[in-house]
């Protein structure tokens, strides 16, 4: 009788929504409360407006980071058994996200620079891509998942993956032309995902 | 036979435990620790006496989050399903809960300003509302809870969270008249979530 | 049939430990990393030695914590319900314990003033007057552990916290003599809880 | 009949993934955010090349404590019961691990400076250090895992955490001939444990 498995897709996935949860959390320290010496009282409200930017760059943060981790629950879902490719996989994933806290300041302190939107929409293409392997790795030839799962899920994740690739390259084309569209554009990346039909959700 | 459903209760539930547990620990981070350089140890004693505002600010978000938490707590105590639209109001509502951090910083700083209190209480109502907005859609028609949760259990938390809401609009009104009676009032929250008779507890 | 309860030990307990984990954690951030036109890299090592203090106080709040959290992790290996009152005190607990990063870094910093030494070690007291009145509490009248739970154990666990309390106590009266054997003492906080006979473990 | 046992494996390993998660991910708090103030918009890309550093020391860092956390998760698939003195090496493993940010930020800061990479491998190897003396004392006369644990298992697990210190130990000797060679050297961590036959997996 085999040994129950080394890895088990339990623990990763506990200690996987850990470092989201932590991340997602963290991205409010990127809100800068002022000292009463740089900004004096009467000053507040103007400062308060001036925030207005980096409190819309914490909640596109907020929202997307939570459609990956989204991603990332449908994935686990579907995956019965991990190998330590599958694990080294799942680690970019989580280095990818615990670094968006970064350029999410980055873009928030910056905010009418193109630069500091290309660099943040490149973080957000890297949880995209390496969310795409993980699924790719964990789909072919059923290596992860059981051998009934419809294709039309398979497909569908990789869609929406896919989807979200795309918007973090239009944002960052967008973001030459217009830096505030093109943060707004990563708002639509939790818009589709739940518009989008979840034909998972039927099986 | 169905396969086992793509959105389960537990790991919502325990994402959004972890998400509440690092706000709530977070807020230390508000109390200040000076530099010698800043604050010579002479004038430590004076330093603390003024910081006692700030750790009043930190209690007092404290209490409120850990209020929100079993409110949550039982809202999910009776869920027995989540679809998609549970995952995104409670999605607001991690959003709305790890934001508390920056207005307690705000209006620990600025604690003479009615603004920040009214940052402040606006802040909490968005958490309230989100967790109404929750509790609500679950319960409209017993859509994701068991059609015999007693309806009295159902009104009850109702209630509850509308008082603490109710509590958040006073102390807005309040904080016009007097910022720091008005800051204590919020202790309220908690004080009379413990006192109101735990009709559910008896189920 | 009765619904099954509304409080169960199991959530409250991961929360609790999800808070206790990142109190310990965030202490790491009392240490601080300076910067290059701070402190010249020449002056590197002057600046480390400078630091051992506050890596002493690092050590000793994340030893003293831990043994919270094991005194913790035992009445909860006791308790078999939990009712509200019990939940109101471990939120007393965990807003002690995720308030001790402030007083660690007030001994840190001011590292030879007693009055950082006596907030310490009375922010510490906090901390296992919780912790006694949570197992006082749940031990009473075997209101929420099992009837045939041996007075010994009951004991044996109060007697740990009390002497617990005990050492802060003493470390806040040394600390008017000397400042870093007050400072020590607390090391003897997790010492004598794994030295003293664990008769629990035995049951 | 006994009651279950005061220590379970299950709550300390959740406590410790909680408390590595943490660890991890409070790494990108090391990745400075400059205000608009220090670094005018125009020198932003000269900032960033610059950040490189920061970045690769960020890397490093989170693949480092993730292979530790690898390594820490097949100790506790083998170990079928904990006592107190594993509960005490478990908590210096903690200790050190919840370090690491620390001297991640000095060599991240001091990057041209060998002292600032030997406390950085020196706290790597205490991390090792501590998994080692948790094997050790874990797997000595099968006292905490089970009689049927081939040796294979045993001694794979030594042998890879002893290699993690030799290169630790290699990156401290090289960084007084070049430091950049010395934290690249860091990297092989992960790597050498990744294409290291896992025979553990086959069980």
């Amino acid at each position: 009788m085999p040994r129950h498995r080394l890895f088990a897709p339990e623990r990763l996935l506990a200690f996987s929504d850990g470092v989201v949860a932590i991340a997602i959390t963290l991205l409010v320290l990127g809100l800068e409360v002022p000292s009463v010496h740089d900004v004096p009282e009467k000053e507040l409200p103007a400062f308060l407006l001036d925030s207005a930017h980096a409190l819309l760059s914490y909640v596109v943060s907020f929202v997307v980071i939570g459609t990956y981790w989204l991603q990332h629950y449908i994935i686990f879902h579907y995956v019965e058994r991990v190998d330590r490719w599958f694990v080294l996989l799942n680690g970019l994933f989580l280095l990818t996200i615990s670094f968006i806290p970064f350029p999410t300041g980055l873009q928030s302190v910056y905010r009418y620079d193109a630069l500091a939107v290309v660099i943040y929409g490149g973080a957000n293409m890297l949880c995209s891509l390496s969310l795409l392997a993980i699924w790719n790795y964990a789909t072919k030839d059923f290596r992860l998942i059981a051998k009934d799962t419809p294709a039309q899920a398979i497909f569908s994740l990789k869609r929406r993956i896919a989807v979200t690739l795309a918007i973090c390259l239009a944002a960052i084309l967008l973001s030459f032309v217009n830096v505030l569209l093109s943060k707004l554009l990563f708002l639509t990346i939790p818009g589709l995902f739940f518009l989008h039909r979840v034909e998972d959700e039927k099986n």
